[in-house]
């Protein structure tokens, strides 16, 4: 009788993997494989794309999309060793374009810590990278022939679009219904991660229960990623964050911290709030206010318990696998994006 | 016997179609499909996406690609009536997209004598809107599930958008290359008009010769077409331009009658047209300058002469096809593009 790879490895069942550091030693080799696969299929010979791109993918990026995909695979039995590569630097590639293109609209000058891209080429080279590397995805991703891989990434990439411009309308919105907000980050941040968890099920081939197990998996976890990652804008120092703490509220960007404050805070806090809403810039002191109000009321815990349970519901959704080793690491992922510090 | 649609309408085979106003008259039906096709494929209730493609997408396009591609289609004997119009709607979107970020990295105050998209909403809007654009194309083309349609179009905007990279990297280049600009032009303007002819011959499962003679076809004609684009920046005044004339002068563009201009002006006149390009603006009477001078070296004349030449190969490159209605339209196509004044 042959055992599946997962029962071969942990007869016991014991539980190895529950920190982001045990993933990356467990699958170490297939991480390296992704990374030479990430910078390899770039493919052009236009020095500019190179330069940007080079820059952009090598920028201290977590590759938590590729490592996803590639854990889902994984899960569903996937191993010929490549589609899932191919298919990590796709969705890597298309959140790299993301970022591009975001950093100009948001006119951010750090990214990942270091200078944005746009800061040192310009954002027309920004702009134009962008496009590159959403083409580039796409065009890797057709190669595989695969028609359901197309339909998933083609809806992913227009969602994500509209995401991008719901956003975009409703920046310095104070009144942002809570509903808008978890629309708005499902678009621009749920459904890509979502895409990588549910590519690894269509290449395995895995039956429609387990495509929809990881589907509903990345959700949870992207919105719980995004979540915190807005938390983190209030709670954490440049150093740990790579950018400027407060930025969203300098940006004019209402995130969910912010949505339980306004609804919490008496009428001059809030009326306070909305005039920094508003403003051309921010102060330190604008920070410090908003921040210790936050304290006052608790707005960042109350999000961060929100991505507590959505993180739980994406591992209930799990709950359809047995267990194995690329199960125990999409676990211990779910844990590590709510507890994560940058 | 059941003679072919082509044979049947024009059985002496007299030449009807010499004319855009012909073939607008003639398409007029299908040209009409065409339009609600493109309004109604947008597909999205994000109102500022509708706002400002309904703007973009109604500013007196010619519909070109769609023309060509509809044609295409057409002279390889489809008639099915559904993905020729919708993927007319998609290399529309694709150029569309394409001038969407052309005009923010452009900076650019005109398209088609309007203001430009993103005078009117801004980067933000342009930046993200192009990526839906570009998004939704590929969203159709591959409900299609014809994998060549999606190789086709994957490898042309790549294509695309390396071009519009390589653009920027020769922006204030009074040394380019013939050969630089001619392959610039190629990527930027050439693979998208060769795509949708060759896409009109691959929904129609024509034979690989015909399709071959269509992508041939399509690529002449749209270097014909950015090369007469080129030389009417120096030759049309705004109105009929729809925007400044000396604009790509203006914006450190070198164009084919610049580089002729470049090649053949004495030393001090070249010096002089090398600080115009580096200059930050650009007055009237440096405008006046260099239209005089390429009045008297006879460069848009050369450049348009090569205009024609390209526009020649293109319509003997339909020769394996037999005499019909869409290829007489075609054939005047490659007339118009290189006689048109705007």
């Amino acid at each position: 009788m042959c055992l599946p790879y997962y029962f071969s490895r942990y007869s016991e069942n014991i539980v190895m993997i529950t920190t982001l550091q045990d993933i990356l030693k467990e699958y170490k080799s297939d991480m390296e494989r992704m990374e030479h696969r990430i910078h390899a299929s770039l493919g052009t010979d236009v020095p500019l794309i190179q330069q940007v791109s080079k820059y952009i993918l090598g920028a201290g990026g977590k590759r938590l999309r590729p490592l996803l995909h590639l854990l889902s695979a994984r899960l569903c039995g996937y191993r010929e060793h490549n589609a899932e590569y191919l298919l990590g630097s796709v969705v890597e590639y298309i959140h790299t374009a993301s970022l591009l293109h975001d950093d100009v609209v948001d006119e951010a000058k750090l990214r990942r810590g270091r200078s944005s891209a746009n800061s040192l080429w310009g954002n027309q080279a920004s702009i134009l990278v962008g496009d590159y590397l959403y083409s580039k995805a796409l065009y890797h991703a057709v190669r595989l022939q695969i028609q359901r891989v197309m339909d998933v990434l083609s809806e992913t990439t227009t969602t994500m679009s509209e995401g991008e411009v719901l956003q975009l309308m409703q920046i310095q919105n104070s009144d942002i219904a809570e509903a808008d907000y978890f629309k708005l980050v499902e678009c621009k941040t749920g459904v890509l991660i979502s895409a990588s968890c549910r590519l690894g099920a269509i290449i395995s081939k895995a039956p429609l229960s387990q495509e929809d197990a990881l589907t509903a998996y990345g959700k949870k976890l992207g919105l719980a990623f995004q979540i915190t990652d807005d938390t983190l804008d209030y709670a954490a120092d440049q150093k740990q964050l790579g950018k400027m703490p407060g930025k969203d509220l300098a940006e004019g960007k209402v995130t969910l911290p912010l949505i339980y404050l306004i609804q919490q805070a008496n009428d001059a806090e809030r009326e306070h709030l909305r005039s920094l809403l508003r403003a051309d810039a921010m102060t330190d002191a604008d920070l410090v206010y908003t921040l210790e109000l936050m304290g006052k009321y608790g707005s960042v815990n109350e999000a961060l318990s929100i991505a507590q349970a959505l993180s739980n519901e994406a591992k209930t959704a799990l709950n359809v696998f047995p267990d194995s080793a690329p199960r125990q690491a999409l676990m211990a992922l779910a844990d590590y994006v709510v507890q994560r510090e940058m």
